[in-house]
């Protein structure tokens, strides 16, 4: 098999504060044929997702390590195998990984790669609903908040891929869901399509005393559940807000993600103790082993139709790091996503 | 029966900021012989708790009301019985309530009124370590940080009643565990009498950043389980060195009681995400039903000496003032109690 000439986008510098296109730059390289052990996989669909901002701080140590200025960027992908030294990999085959993202073509060893089933959704939704947002969303829902018939389920970021997918969920378990999202169009789509019961635009709000205001109006028994994407005014006014036995998913506090200096946290933990809350932070990972119950459930309710999904799609390679950019914009509605080659060809 | 003349302690104003003793005024009251269903006490020690400041703030709505301005200060006590109308409690039967302290004689209707067992620890055990803030110890460690063999357990506030107990259950289940406390007598006890493997006095850090590094360096591999009972510098810190699947029992927050003005929350709650780390806020009260469960496995480590106890003997019912002053002055080493009359008369 010949090398394979691929186009691949290289982080030029780690960002200060909110990224730029000039922080991205797209470079050719050359993919080798498959070695022993190995696939050749050509990206599909590639996801953009803010957990990718804190692996641009080459200082900070986390759970997952930083990029390298001297690779490629890496991410969850809808790929095809071109060439397989992989029993279980054919070529043909199409899979998702979290490895093929932000290139067209990649050497895999098929780690963590699994094969998308025909015919359930359409392909990028295997980088939504159906894949590792999806997930997130089930895990905070079912394995930390938990929330019961006639609760009050607050979620931010709720138009998202994730948040979405919370405030479903949440509706199914008959829950009383509050959405937060920033554009009519969103908050059009929360309530006519996901069904929330009623949805905040919070840039209505200025600062936390009017988000709380706002919340606590909607919520007068409190809000049993939250469901943390975004952090800042939004944790203030949800602990403001919070019931006696509280359950929070924190998940994700993209408010923060561009901040050069920490920014302090809200006046108002003190409420966890006095109302008996239970705050648990997590990163999808740890839930992996639960992706086929994750699966079973929601899976069908994709194909049914009962859980409902948006995604944003940019068109090529090199629309990459404005779909990423727009992720802290809001200028995405559901799953961004980024059409790197065709279906097949 | 006839009525009694009882001296009493009551708020003379909500205090602002740091109480005072200007805050509080002794005045006599008659209290009233029993009627139907009632019983009439005699306080011997009464309890200093530090969620006593909560209740002197008429503006914020919380788990219990506001002190009035009306009535004496109530709270635990261990008291006798010196007259009865109600058939489980006889005269001569020395009890714990919740009601009785900051007074001399009281009316009560045997409500969450427990006899203490005999000769089992000096009296005021039964307000410290086998009383409510043993079992707030208790809690924290079995119902929610569940130390493991082998686990770093850091506690603050590790020298109170609450904390030194902390300190011992974590030991006994083999946790290795490092304490913060404020004087170097605290810091001796707890090395020496608690048994604990580190002992920080905290004062001998300027900031958040040094009691980070200082922690670090004595729990290279992170902190698996963190009980709170200061807030602040020490939340920062903990929240720096928390390890992946870290536990956090949110108990209290001492720092920050007598602030006038909110004080912002630590810059890096964002660590709970990436850690998975849940943090559980908690009043005693949730685990009423425990409590039997708590004094079948405490009762006996406490008759046996196997759990040590420090108190701080106030003389008089006129230094209950001082006493709970002492509380934020860091005064008191293990638990607090004001003598207010002799074991019997």
């Amino acid at each position: 098999m010949p090398e394979r000439q691929s186009k691949a986008v290289f982080l030029k510098a780690y960002p200060q504060g909110m990224p730029s296109d000039a922080d991205f730059e797209v470079r050719k390289r050359t993919v080798p044929a498959a070695g022993a052990g190995e696939m050749v996989c050509r990206t599909i669909w590639m996801s953009v997702d803010p957990y990718m901002r804190g692996r641009m701080r080459p200082d900070v140590k986390s759970y997952i390590p930083p990029f390298s200025l001297d690779e490629p960027l890496s991410g969850g992908a809808v790929a095809e195998v071109v060439e397989s030294n992989i029993p279980d990999f054919s070529v043909g085959d199409v899979i998702v990984d979290f490895v093929g993202g932000w290139k067209e073509y990649y050497v895999s060893k098929g780690e963590q790669t699994q094969k998308v089933v025909p015919n359930l959704a359409p392909l990028p939704a295997w980088l939504g609903v159906l894949g590792m947002p999806g997930l997130t969303a089930w895990a905070g829902v079912t394995q930390i908040m938990k929330p019961k018939e006639g609760e009050t389920l607050f979620v931010s970021g709720a138009a998202g891929a994730v948040g979405s997918v919370v405030c479903q969920l949440g509706k199914l378990r008959g829950a009383r869901v509050v959405a937060s999202a920033g554009s009519p169009e969103k908050i059009r789509w929360l309530k006519e399509e996901a069904g929330v019961d009623v949805a905040l635009n919070y840039k209505d709000y200025k600062n936390a005393g009017e988000l709380t205001k706002a919340l606590g109006e909607t919520a007068p028994k409190g809000v049993d559940c939250y469901f943390e994407n975004v952090g800042g005014m939004h944790l203030e006014a949800a602990l403001n807000c919070i019931a006696a036995g509280g359950r929070i998913a924190l998940c994700g506090m993209i408010s923060m993600y561009n901040n050069n200096e920490p920014e302090p946290g809200p006046p108002n933990l003190i409420n966890l103790i006095g109302r008996g809350v239970m705050a648990r932070g997590f990163i999808v990972s740890e839930y992996a082993d639960k992706a086929m119950e994750f699966a079973a459930e929601v899976a069908p309710l994709v194909a049914s139709g009962k859980i409902k999904f948006q995604q944003t799609e940019y068109d090529g390679l090199d629309k990459a790091p404005e779909a990423f950019l727009g992720l802290f914009r809001g200028d995405n509605a559901g799953k961004a996503v980024v059409r790197v080659g065709p279906d097949s060809v």
